[in-house]
């Protein structure tokens, strides 16, 4: 059975000690009943895998030295999910999740003109990145930028710089197909997604004069937490 | 805007009048407040769109009028999830309701050796499907079938006569990549998809024995219903 893993807020190097924070401490020590000399993974989320042995079993500081350290390179690609906040949150919580597992690199809450909500707890969404890397083993946590207003996006430098970009959008206007669009050999994709009601036309237009490329996702009407799924696993599989 | 829809159990002829289900009356009537003379679309979820007028705003038993009706051919191609059921029961509806936005045309419950929870409520899992068909503008309703267990998959006649068969499972065993292997010009496609802790050695066997390909969704470890959307994702859009 492989070892519990456990999420650091920045890595360590090998023989060096660490107290682990209080929620880890408390899970191996009194849910797990781990002692010392027994192990725990630890993850910083930047691809630095740690092996640590329990020198200290105190509940709340737990104390562990380093034995071995791994490094996973970031993927070669770079996929960056910007995406409109949603009035129903689990649903957009839902979206952070599967995101994380299906491995996409970034992610924008945006703030566009039909989007229903403002509020944004970013500790709590971040919780959730942070559960569903360890949960699917992996070592990378997608980035978790604070919520910006459509038009702000396009000042990004995550935006600018970005190889290919592209919007999804429902209205009749000519698309093309995202799966024909999307190049592997290339570093980075971006792809906006909309809120309930849509992009509204001079969204898209703002979108099409920053070169972003018209796409759609299949022939269906999808919702957007859905969208955002579809899209993450075409661009991280082609 | 468009008009509201909703579900009836069979299509009816135009000029045929017919009682609506007492939900969709109340929708209708007390909530949307619509009247005599004004229109609904309903769908039996096998292709049809109808037009009807209300007659006689019953709010338990509304009258309508069907003034036109439309087929929609089913999709050339069909698509079947087989996937475990999941202890997580709210996890499994997620699946239900995505993979209807993507287009899946069947869904067949599995319990495998080690799927954790035996009950399914039909009616209610059904009730999702109806809701996630009917938000995405669609009017085919994929299949719900039964639970089954695992062995007797390989006798349904939906499985035997399926074009392509595949199994996602997470071994170190040789597998294909899906998105190599599924072929648009075919008619028909099923995947299986197994339970949080993966399909049995013996299981993985018994599906190649019958010429099911062994296949991975990427290179992640996705949850169970995580990696039903990306199949249903994957074999849609190709």
């Amino acid at each position: 059975m492989s070892l519990p893993i456990f999420y650091i807020e920045s890595a360590a190097a090998v023989n060096d000690i660490m107290t682990l924070p209080e929620e880890a401490s408390k899970h191996i020590i009194q849910v797990l009943r781990k002692g010392i000399g027994e192990q725990v993974l630890l993850t910083d989320g930047t691809g630095n895998l740690l092996t640590a042995e329990i020198i200290n079993d105190h509940k709340k500081k737990c104390g562990v030295r380093i034995t071995q350290g791994q490094h996973t390179p970031a993927p070669g690609r770079q996929i960056t999910i910007a995406i409109s906040l949603l009035k129903n949150t689990s649903r957009f919580e839902w979206f952070l999740e599967k995101a994380t597992e299906i491995g996409v690199q970034a992610i924008i809450p945006l703030l566009c003109e039909r989007t229903e909500r403002e509020h944004f707890r970013h500790d709590r969404m971040k919780s959730i990145l942070v559960s569903a890397m360890l949960q699917s083993q992996q070592s990378w946590l997608p980035v978790l930028h604070e919520p910006i207003s459509y038009e702000q996006l396009f000042r990004q430098e995550v935006v600018i710089g970005t190889a290919q970009k592209f919007i999804a959008h429902c209205m009749e206007d000519a698309r093309k197909d995202l799966r024909n669009e999307a190049v592997s050999s290339l570093p980075s994709q971006i792809i906006l997604i909309g809120p309930e009601g849509d992009f509204t036309p001079g969204e898209v237009s703002l979108a099409l004069e920053h070169q972003f490329v018209p796409v759609t996702l299949g022939n269906n009407r999808l919702r957007t937490e859905t969208a955002g799924v579809v899209a993450a696993t075409l661009l991280r599989l082609i």
